[in-house]
């Protein structure tokens, strides 16, 4: 397969990206329902154009789901293609240099929100698709697709979704757009992903907020409990003391280490992006180690009783945080919860009252066995296109679909995106290179072919 | 002297009184400063009709003192008495039932914000002044008025005012009307009220909020070190763990515990107050020892990151917490606060740094040594009208004035006041009982006579 195609419909994949873009697609916003919807059928429609059969936008209890697929290639393996069609707020609006819903391409780039999250990224498996239909009336695999449209409210539907359509969706590997790599020159596969799992704890002291006067030193203070079960959720060098908390988490190989301290920023550039004098965390690790293997605790917010200015003796009846983990494997999302549930109620005063629920926004951690057959793909494709091999990227954020198709599917996910980490992701300008469009539009070609070889 | 003046002259003070409370005298309003500056004038005038002597409304930093002396009583006792025009905000209006400013009387109560809290109780010692010197065209006693117009803000200008006027205030015993009786019929004297002192603690671990993803695990997290801060602030068993707290705490006679332990409310009556589970707090102490006659430490408020609906992976820069402390004697306000600065200090996890500044509104606590004379007087003036002792009332909370003359000045103070604890002291339908107004001009006007005898 050669790219000819690819070079002489490059305006025209443009222009579609750019209509694309112009849909302003805000999951979080109720008030931009329609156009998620309107982003979930141009995109079931731009799968049809592309030669994608029973195409269909699916309904959940949010936003669409948008399923496609390809099944004529027999005997070859059968590869899902993930990727999310709704975008971030624009704001701050002001901080634009452009519209964010009118694109604008200036210097071989395109600014709009999403551009880079991920609108161009999902075009690239069904421009791939496209040029092989086109150019040889068929795939070298079959193809499923699903786009969905709640990534970025945590993708809440996603699993109950995967749950119910198990038969539609099963696949041999998984191919997620939603990545990209540190620096334009290096391709990157994101091979780990830490997972997440929240919970906010409510302390309750009294029927209402008391006088520190009348009451103070005969009545608890849900403030101070609070402070004691959160101080005990730590010890002091950093470490997690929830029990259990540590017991499921694999342990990485030494080469894996290695790896991440070679391509880790120096703790002194760690310290100079995070502001802090000083690093600190789990001993016997480094920050690359800390931030991108390893499980962590925080406490994301508290609040209680009076934020004012100046005094106000009141002894506040209720107090609460919000503590989330970042997980790695094998740790599962429910499990830690749990965990943190069953330390809390041991660490409440007895003079309190203290409730622990779960937030939204679970993720399984993730993954990918070094020798998945699917990462083979992808390095032989991009070497192809790229003449370079992708390094294996860790990241200590979270994306919820690799862990779920894992734990639902049985299915693992090779990530593989053309973003660039200074495309201002979920920024003002955020941008996307068109450089990078095309060439991944043809690594997506080149990897339909490597995928029928290495998933054998 | 007998009370036919004061009874002859009842409906005119009644009506003064109303006049006096038609000034909207709100102290922590900007908005009312005028009406303030109004209601200083107002009792001035009063002061020089009743035949007070060298009145003057003084400038401070902030609203005026009013002073005035009447001192030809050669050889007898000067007495200095003291209260406030200032009054507390009105709101909620809605829940008034008339308005706060245009007073009614009703079944022998007049309803208006400051009635209670204490414009009627400012009039007592001016009444009984004016009583004997229109009657015997002379005092019992040297006197000294100091009327401020900042109680209600915590006294901001006091301290410094008593400094600078050393001499002009110079007495041998105080008489606050800023003062009251649990119920009708059973005349009071506040003879201790605990102090305060205040910090708020500010915890910073980098140089803005970081994203849980990026930098989980290897840096600080400033909500986690104030809650280990927080903690080690109090000991498990409620008592107060800043080292030196209780140094200084003056331990009190069994027969006074005994006093306060029979007037005090059952712990069921206490807990239901409370809207408690349970009393908690100083293990050896009852919850009247507790809230009377022991110092305390509660944290009044805290917040840091993120506090809203659903999930924010962000790792809080800033955490804060304002906590005070009542005191008793001998507590000092400022030793207190450098206490628990060098406490804070010492338990700072070394990751994060913390600052601890002192918040406004300090006072120290008072008790009026039981063998007063000044108590003496009171209480054959309260026996000679009303026929019955009055109790000695311990108090939980703060009031900046007899701690101040008694550090500044060397002088104690008697507190006595006609306000019952039933009358909406800062709340809407405040009101005040004319029978008590009546009642208490009368015991003023042979406090007089007593003080003159007993302050010998």
């Amino acid at each position: 397969m050669d790219f000819s195609y690819i070079t002489d419909n490059q305006k025209r994949f443009i222009d579609e990206l750019t209509e694309f873009l112009r849909i302003p697609s805000i999951s979080t916003l109720p008030e931009y329902k329609e156009s998620v919807q309107q982003a979930a059928e141009w995109t079931a429609s731009r799968l049809q154009h592309a030669g994608i059969e029973h195409v269909k936008v699916m309904e959940t209890n949010g936003h669409p789901i948008v399923y496609g697929d390809w099944l004529h290639a027999e005997g070859a393996p059968t590869v899902l293609f993930y990727g999310h069609y709704d975008v971030q707020p624009a704001e701050p609006l002001d901080l634009w240099n452009s519209q964010p819903f009118e694109p604008v391409i200036e210097n071989e780039r395109i600014y709009a929100r999403g551009a880079t999250d991920m609108k161009a990224n999902v075009l690239l498996p069904v421009i791939a698709c496209e040029t092989w239909l086109k150019d040889a009336n068929t795939l070298p695999v079959n193809v499923k697709f699903l786009f969905e449209g709640e990534e970025e409210i945590g993708s809440p539907s996603l699993a109950g979704f995967m749950e119910e359509n198990k038969e539609l969706l099963r696949a041999d590997a998984a191919i997620s757009a939603d990545s990209g790599r540190m620096e334009e020159d290096q391709p990157a596969s994101m091979v780990s992903l830490r997972g997440l799992a929240g919970v906010q704890i409510d302390v309750r002291s009294a029927g209402g907020d008391l006088h520190s006067g009348l009451y103070g030193g005969a009545v608890p203070n849900s403030a101070q409990a609070l402070a004691r079960i959160l101080d005990s959720l730590k010890h002091e060098d950093g470490t997690v003391a929830v029990e259990g908390f540590y017991d499921d988490v694999m342990e990485r190989s030494d080469e894996e280490k290695e790896t991440i301290n070679a391509t880790f920023s120096s703790d002194e550039t760690f310290q100079q992006k995070a502001g802090v004098d000083r690093v600190y965390g789990e001993p016997g690790y480094t920050p690359g180690e800390q931030t991108l293997i390893r499980p962590t605790l925080d406490i994301n917010g508290l609040w209680g009783g009076y934020q004012g200015i100046g005094v106000k003796t009141v002894i506040p009846a209720e107090s609460h945080a919000k503590v989330t983990c970042r997980l790695v494997p094998n740790q599962d999302p429910e499990h830690v919860i749990d965990l943190i549930r069953r330390h809390v109620e041991r660490h409440t005063p007895a003079e309190v009252d203290a409730l622990v629920f779960p937030l939204e926004g679970k993720a399984y951690p993730y993954m990918l066995p070094e020798d998945h057959p699917g990462l083979k793909a992808v390095e032989e494709a991009v070497q192809h296109v790229e003449e370079k091999s992708p390094h294996q990227l860790r990241i200590g954020g979270s994306i919820p679909v690799a862990g779920l198709l894992q734990q639902l599917l049985d299915v693992h996910t090779v990530q593989l995106g053309y973003s660039v980490f200074d495309e201002g992701m979920h920024a003002p300008n955020e941008f996307y290179r068109l450089s990078q469009f095309e060439k991944g539009q043809k690594v997506y070609t080149r990897l339909l072919q490597e995928l029928a070889e290495y998933l054998e």
